[in-house]
């Protein structure tokens, strides 16, 4: 028996897939046979060269899987203390951690010294079934993995441990949601998500912001209360919360300019949560006095702890009347990934899934 | 029976008394008698022009009184809910507020809507009493008072409500302190207060940075555990916490190179406190993808909230270990306000204070 992944080389050449031997899981090793992964803004940086990524590695880390085989030492239990058999929809955190370091026991297990972290890692040999764009991911011991819930779609589920579960963590810094208003800039999979979620949160108003008229009309369904391209986004604000500024900002873009232009549009006491800037970009220019005059938070939110893949989890389990499933909006095989990655389809849709060949497994195309 | 205090009239232009009828307390109004004030860094500026200041205007908010008569609908009570009675040693927080407004109702009661500064107001007829460079102080309704702890002395009691209580709400921002590696930028009266409550609260460490070689020794005695000028202060970091970056970061400057040098030196997940700026400068250049892959909080502090100003008062009171009572380096008349604001004593002095002449009152020099 062979396993399949997708191993990217490096910034223009082919991403071609490779087999091994299948890898019996060892010690508290889980060998999980992979249902689908979505692509992630993140993938598509490191693929186009717009950050650095190890090579050769397996990237994708928003990933639905099964379990397939437990190793001899693994625990039985998911994250949440729930049994998991044999066959049971999971996800899991990207990041997994030690438990033991200064940054795991400070909580945050994501920056662990020695974390393991999937679709991130160079190829090892052996294990080199570190990512989602594969058949099947070996977890290693200290990975926090968590049941589907019944009735969530996969297309609803598989964005949940990167996407879905970042929003909780930038929700969680953000402070209180309910009676707020929230500005969130960038319309993509998380800005969406961002939206619906801080609505259910009970916000009094939701801003969302993307120089893209097709993405603001999908921020419309997903809960925004206004939508804004750049150029009307000063004024957007200023008519929602009668000039004295949003309470909360989750920045999702990354964009320096973005950046800037939402540093005025925050009211007395507000937050910025920075979360879009994984990649280089020049540095955005602050005027230190308006921080403290105006008692504004800045936080810097960069993947997340186990708890927020389990609130984002129960988050979407919740929440029907926001199509999340309708976000990924097409399916490709595996076979297909280096054609994908460089479409206009990758390039405009919120996500596209790609769902492995496995013979007898569920179908490559939806 | 008339009132005295030293009016500022703009840049440039003598600080002169000026006398009123002395007020009555009407409503819930009550007089004061100003038994000293310590002259803020903040006055200074305002003095010399480095930050907008209304005009005419009694400066000065860092104030000791006693009480000397209460209007006929004035709280008996301080804010802590202990009597007060005439003659009481007293001190109240810089922001008397509506309680509310939003930002009252947020918890940033000094940024009330229709919040009255000590110390920072126009002059306004009849009531011209409303800073610290007086022989009385009219404090209005909403102002949270706090009789002063026996045993503390005017000299370490009188900086409490600015410095002190600004301390305490910049070391709250900061989050966990106790041992967590602390980097405190500027030694000024702030600075040594930082370093010295950050060691009661059990810091590890506690950097303090100024470019004085003066002021670093007086934060040795104030509880720094390694001091460094600017230049040297990347090693001195990186020699406290192995490499790591620090915990917290108090930034008391207000320079924009001093906060640029201090936001490599951030640990995973460190917060820096922003408490400094409230005077405008060029802006600063921050790397985003620094602050979001750090987990890095940036938090703005401007004055405070009435518990931070009782937290200050306990702390001195219980702080016997440090020598606050030598922080304020001389005590002046205030008929000699216009020459001290001037001299290289009030640049160089951490504070100096302040005393009125007023016959059968506390003596104008000690």
């Amino acid at each position: 028996m062979r396993a399949i992944a997708a191993v990217f080389r490096g910034v223009g050449r082919p991403i071609e897939l490779t087999s091994w031997p299948r890898p019996d899981p060892v010690g508290g090793e889980i060998l999980v046979e992979v249902v689908a992964c979505t692509l992630c803004g993140s993938d598509l940086h490191s693929i186009h060269g717009r950050r650095p990524t190890p090579t050769p590695s397996v990237l994708g880390h928003e990933i639905l899987g099964r379990i397939a085989a437990f190793g001899p030492e693994a625990g039985r239990d998911d994250a949440a203390g729930r049994p998991m058999a044999a066959g049971e929809r999971v996800t899991w955190a990207v990041v997994a951690s030690c438990g033991a370091c200064l940054p795991c026991r400070r909580g945050l297990p994501q920056k662990c010294e020695s974390g393991f972290k999937y679709g991130h890692e160079p190829l090892r040999p052996g294990r080199e079934l570190s990512g989602g764009l594969a058949d099947h991911c070996l977890l290693v011991p200290g990975t926090a993995i968590f049941r589907i819930p019944d009735g969530l779609s996969d297309a609803a589920a598989c964005p949940a441990s990167c996407a879905t579960a970042t929003v909780a963590a930038a929700l969680e810094a953000a402070g209180p949601i309910e009676g707020r208003s929230v500005l969130v800039v960038g319309a993509g999979m998380l800005g969406v998500t961002a939206a619906a979620w801080s609505r259910v949160l009970g916000a009094a108003d939701v801003i969302v912001c993307d120089p893209s008229d097709e993405r603001l009309a999908a921020a419309a369904a997903f809960g925004a209360t206004r939508t804004a391209a750049p150029s009307g986004l000063a004024e957007a604000v200023a008519a929602a919360t009668g000039g004295r500024g949003v309470d909360v900002v989750v920045e999702l873009s990354g964009s320096p300019e973005a950046i800037e232009d939402a540093l005025p549009l925050l009211g007395v006491g507000a937050t910025l949560v920075l979360v879009g800037s994984v990649f280089p970009t020049r540095p955005i220019s602050v005027v230190p006095e308006r921080i403290v005059r105006g008692c504004v938070t800045v936080r810097g939110v960069h993947n997340y702890a186990p708890r927020h893949l389990q609130d984002a989890l129960q988050f979407l389990a919740r929440s029907p009347q926001y199509p999340f499933d309708s976000l990924v909006s097409s399916w490709r095989p595996l076979s297909e990934i280096d054609a994908v990655v460089g479409s206009d389809l990758a390039k405009r849709s919120l996500r596209v899934g790609i769902r492995p060949e496995i013979p007898g497994g569920p179908a490559a195309a939806s």
